[in-house]
């Protein structure tokens, strides 16, 4: 751990508002022209073909960096996430070891530029499960719901609440999504209509990463579920509000939320977020043991949400907060998650929740930010929005601040086609 | 199709009361002492080890026999499963192929009996979602929770209301279950507290098991659903009624239901089951065109469960039903479930619902049967239950009955274990 950017001898990931400085090495899933998925780390405009410093037999990784998706490597366990950290670092900073750097056909073959090769999903979502998890979020959407008075449900203060959501459709930054047909029916109708929602909207969330997993039956403590975790992305849970409101009573939201989760192709680990743990809110009032703050466990992650209308080239940033704002760690999630005797598995997905600040210039869904559709969301040049229109293109961005460098996630971003025909 | 028993060679698979004759031919996962899973069919008291059936080159199944779980065999399409239906069936039926029958060291490795294997989970569940899909339970249910006005809510005449379960604690039958741990809080407490659910109980369903999947952004109709179904299994939704009812306002229940399902290790095919599909319950209101019935798709399945008591050696029936309590068949919530562009995918699990008749000796859950706490069910002898208690064991089975044969499921069983400690 260190208080100030390590050097590479890669020139571009010493710049101060580089994402991806030699103190992040974010994991990803690449192909270059052949089309071939790999595993790779980005480092500056760079990326690093991990399988091919894996055949010169440069890492610990037992042959998993030339697989397709991050899996088999987070199964290796924290010792191995450790051991490959450390030889990274040592390969790529300045008065390192010099062995890449000097070999003019290896670096030929395992540094590419970014710019050149594609991006996919880095790891297989096992399972996905999605919290409500940020107060002020929860606080907003209760108060729109229910009134003021039973904004927050009365379990919201005792336990992280969460459902199970749609794994097979988390897709990777870049990805366009349809806006989704469904269910429709406002309080007036007499009966449904099946159509394009028309209230579509995003939430700003940060995406837990389960590395390790844990057995049926064998509960996981907050502290033990802290060191399951291989790392973060950005997520946004794309959701369609009026789809959700029809559907979301007795049993949880459904397809209002299935269409499509899209998360940032980088996984920026827990060693690389260390130096930017921070603690959860003051309690409210006392969890319970097996939930109880284990040691700081979330991050001070700077968030910001911006939109770029359909046909324009310019986006607005309609809204900057931060990790912080959660009530409950990804730790806590994760316990909480096990507390049944329930099984985690490496891979498994935990969102966040909606993170929002406590402004609505802060806010992380449009559906507060316009308070249910009743305020516009200005987007300068005469252009405002309440949800999301179809050719619009929504962007999620992160990054921790430190003296003199940053972490950075990249970007989680999508558009939206319209609606496909109805069958 | 047909009306009749196809008689089989194989004398046990002719009685009238065999649960697997060769108009049956249910496929599962097992292994014999050596311990290597692969797939096979049930006929009589044997199975068929169908990777050694493939190694002679019986079937058209492309090695995929020889695989721990069905899922590759399905994903080979219906097609396939016709022409491997058909050639198991010539085998093994009175005067048809006689080249499995007569061929002495084949016979000995493919034909094992039931009583000298053990049975697996047939197949790797893709992601797992239940529905509340029969009108009687749902009925029961919001009578006891919202009173008998407000008992079902609005939209569930008009979509198949499910919410996405956990496929990670999917067991096969037989698998003991510890009681889970988790928060309660009774409506008077002040507070919460974590311990061992009071209030746990069965749900009685059938399982729809997705043979062949769909894309993202690509709704299905509900005869294209129908026709991805490979098959169906007996599902119990063991479910902890205590932090069910703590949790799962206002997104669902979660903890309640992840820490164990449990499934019969026998997948009967939708090609066993042809003769017995029946409609659904007239419409109360019309469906929408996406989600009407395009034809007969459920089926006629008698359903019982049986219980246990710890320490006693005698099981009582408890509730005799049919499947044809759903009002929504599994096409039905296939299609529902891909209407917002979700994929499906091979392997994907659907819970129907619990399947409650009309009077208390046919309800699907004890949580039902005792109604609420408010009874007692009565299992003769001085033992009573209104949940279970440790050492008690549930057990689900079903059957069509068709004219001298029947199509059976065989057992879905699972015995109820202490609670671990907290930790």
């Amino acid at each position: 751990m260190t208080d100030g950017l390590i050097r590479s001898w890669i020139d571009s990931a010493n710049a101060d508002d580089c994402n991806f400085p030699l103190n992040n090495l974010p994991y990803g899933v690449f192909s270059a022209d052949d089309g071939v998925k790999k595993c790779c780390v980005a480092i500056g405009d760079r990326i690093i073909d991990l399988a091919t410093l894996e055949e010169a037999e440069l890492l610990n990784s037992s042959g998993t960096f030339a697989l397709d998706a991050l899996n088999d490597f987070m199964a290796l366990g924290t010792d191995v996430w450790a051991q490959v950290r450390a030889q990274l670092t040592d390969l790529l900073k300045e008065g390192g070891n010099d062995w890449l750097r000097t070999n003019d056909s290896l670096m030929k073959r395992a540094v590419l530029q970014q710019a050149d090769v594609s991006m996919h999903m880095p790891f297989r979502v096992a399972e996905f499960t999605d919290f409500y998890a940020g107060r002020n979020h929860a606080t907003n959407v209760g108060t729109m719901f229910r009134g003021k008075e039973n904004a927050l449900p009365p379990n919201w203060l005792h336990i992280p609440i969460g459902y199970n959501g749609r794994a097979s459709t988390v897709v990777v930054s870049g990805t366009d999504i349809h806006r989704p047909n469904g269910q429709l029916k406002k309080p007036d109708d007499r009966s449904p209509e099946f159509g394009p929602c028309k209230r579509l909207d995003i939430e700003l969330e940060m995406g837990a990463v389960v590395g390790t997993g844990s057995k049926m039956g064998s509960p996981v403590t907050v502290e033990q579920a802290d060191s399951m975790i291989f790392g973060y992305v950005l997520l946004n849970d794309w959701s369609a509000r009026d789809i959700q409101a029809w559907e979301y009573q007795p049993l949880g939201p459904f397809q209002a939320k299935a269409f499509a989760t899209s998360i940032s192709p980088w996984v920026v680990t827990k060693a690389a977020l260390e130096p930017f743990r921070i603690s959860t809110p003051e309690r409210e009032i006392d969890l319970l043991p097996h939930l109880r703050d284990a040691g700081p466990m979330l991050y001070d992650i700077d968030l910001e949400v911006a939109l770029t209308p359909d046909g324009e080239t310019k986006e607005t940033v309609i809204s900057r907060t931060n990790y912080c704002e959660m009530y409950y760690s990804s730790a806590q999630q994760l316990a909480h998650h096990s507390s049944s005797g329930c099984a985690m598995n490496v891979g498994d997905l935990l969102g966040s929740g909606t993170i929002s600040g406590a402004s609505p210039d802060s806010y992380g869904s449009m559906l507060e930010m316009c308070w249910g559709g009743e305020n516009s969301i200005d987007l300068g040049e005469g252009i405002s929005r309440t949800f999301i229109e179809d050719g619009d293109r929504l962007t999620l961005r992160g990054h921790c601040q430190g003296a003199g460098y940053r972490i950075g996630f990249g970007e989680c971003s999508g558009e939206i086609l319209p609606a496909r025909d109805k069958h």
